[in-house]
């Protein structure tokens, strides 16, 4: 791995959209006492499954602390590889390298990490270790690395391969990442770092989620032209003010090849809530943000991962699993559905597609 | 990565010499103050000489912890690549798996690891991370994992590639290893996990030598037929006995073509020994041995590498060096010769070779 001091778009590199093909998938194994409750074992079940339901699609590879080797050894199939690294919690959508291709190259775009919002409003305390995650990531892939000051997260854009770009303004020009970007620096930076052309900003994220608008909750793509986006019909829900708005932005809003883009509506759960036996679970720590009975979980069906020849969706134990499940059967006609339980990675702050980062075939 | 249980040779698996053709060398990152002197700055310049020189002549893949990680990439040439592992200490040749091959296939042997002599005798405590380096490095590779029972290291036995093996009893069949070990036990061992069909012991290792006599400070093979062994023509020296017995052990001996072995003496450097500036650039602890002004370095030109189309032999600063460098020079025509200095990896207890593991080809 060496670092490259030029600009990705100038090398020729772009990112690939995530229904492209992958030639792996990378995760963490969870940990965190003061994170994830009764020190991590429900967790690691969870993850252990869905893991075990990616590598039935793709090779997979987890990156695991010392102390954790033997039990992620001993819970996950053989056919997942396992490398030793250290990092602040699992999130590597949003702390790995950002995967973009230039022909049969890979490089990685190592993005500038705060924790969702830095010391003051960031989600843990220190992030020493996530800052150096894409560098290892690299080096473990033998792939080159272009660095960018931008604080941002994987998790925060989406793209369609073809140009078209997605994402919340309130988190990339939230004052807690980068107080004096503009959208136009903004756009420059993901134009040069991962060959965009075309910008579709919507403005708020899902309600009460602590990234400050990660399109990963929000609105994905399906296909060139076509996106799919979190609504509810409830006008007493908070979030329909905010999912109206997505929706007449997209509704109106052209791709990179000068398509209207085909809108769909994707069922939200109910609101669900952290019980009182869940926030029990979790150690008092100074480092990570405390998770309380009664706080929202950050739901969405929208926080869904593509495989190769599947589509990975998350379960949340409400009604409104089924109709998802429906939703995505006919979105997607031609891949497998895969409904995965993910109220324990909720209660961390995240979801499937928030756990994993693509690397490109 | 999975482990395997069946025997090697029942699966057709056998140990390379290590003059056969390498796809990498593996080294690891010293850091231990308690070990090497001065907050191990002068051995990771040390270090980085032989691995950058090592890379000349094949890849280099370096492990790291992750508080050194940045460290070790500032110092390191850009072609070596790094990977984020947990150990004890850096001697991979003795903690590291043995390669071993069938047809294009690379597996694994983990040996049982007791820090060369258990808690009463070893050289530090605890080991515990170097147990699994075996596990983690055949993760990286995504290789087979052989599991032995035996205690041994890496630098313990030579192989010549067609059958041959020599080692030292003192070392594995010593009680602090083995304590009910026979000769007839051993050897079922190494044919079993290493393909072996002839053996050659000798009775005892470099005089002070605090790894109970590995072979790799004694004596080496050139190539097939042909041995390599630590001289000294000076009758004081408690080591004149040692090897003058080791030199008819390998005159009489023969391979497991038949061959009656060539025998070649080499110089062995004059007597070396840690002088107080070292010594007290060494932090003191409870895990480690201490390494006390006055105590004899274990210096040997055995101790040297093959790489690729070289062979990196050893400097210590003394009078030996040329002579010992004109013998190399002599024994490989046809390879390149690099001496580097290696006064600072004797100061923990080893060498050059005890500093390297080869994947075969």
């Amino acid at each position: 791995m060496k670092t490259i001091n030029r600009l990705p778009i100038t090398d020729g590199y772009k990112m690939p959209a995530e229904y492209e093909e992958h030639s792996c998938s990378l995760f963490l194994w969870p940990e965190r006492r003061d994170i994830w409750r009764n020190g991590a074992r429900p967790v690691q079940s969870a993850i252990t499954k869905l893991i075990t339901t990616v590598s039935k699609y793709e090779k997979v590879i987890v990156g695991v602390t010392s102390s954790q080797f033997m039990n992620a050894k001993k819970s996950l199939p053989e056919n997942v590889q396992l490398f030793e690294v250290s990092y602040d919690d699992i999130w590597i959508r949003d702390t790995g390298p950002t995967f973009i291709k230039n022909g049969n190259n890979i490089c990685g775009v190592d993005w500038t990490f705060n924790a969702w919002g830095g010391i003051a409003e960031g989600s843990y305390f220190p992030w020493n270790l996530d800052e150096l995650l894409p560098q290892k990531v690299l080096e473990w892939f033998s792939a080159d690395r272009y660095k960018s000051s931008l604080v941002v997260e994987g998790g925060a854009f989406h793209v369609d391969g073809e140009g078209t770009f997605i994402a919340i303004k309130e988190c990339i020009l939230n004052a807690n990442r980068n107080p004096n970007l503009t959208l136009a620096k903004a756009e420059k930076v993901f134009s040069d770092y991962l060959g965009i052309t075309k910008f579709i900003w919507l403005n708020k994220g899902l309600h009460l989620e602590e990234n400050n608008g990660h399109i990963d909750n929000m609105c994905s793509f399906l296909k060139p032209g076509e996106v799919v986006m979190a609504w509810t019909n409830n006008k007493n829900d908070p979030q329909y003010e905010i999912s109206k708005d997505a929706y007449e932005i997209l509704s109106n809003a052209t791709d990179s090849k000068g398509r209207k883009l085909v809108v769909h509506k994707l069922i939200l759960p109910q609101a669900l809530y952290i019980t009182e036996d869940e926030s029990s679970g979790i150690e008092y720590s100074q480092f990570a943000i405390p998770r309380l009975k009664g706080d929202r979980l950050p739901a969405s069906y929208i926080n869904f991962y593509f495989v190769n020849g599947g589509v990975i969706i998350p379960k949340f134990g409400c009604e409104e699993d089924k109709i998802a499940y429906q939703q995505f059967i006919k979105f997607f006609p031609s891949r497998e559905i895969v409904q995965i339980d993910s109220r324990e990675f909720l209660i961390g702050g995240g979801g499937i597609h928030c756990l994993v980062q693509q690397v490109p075939k």
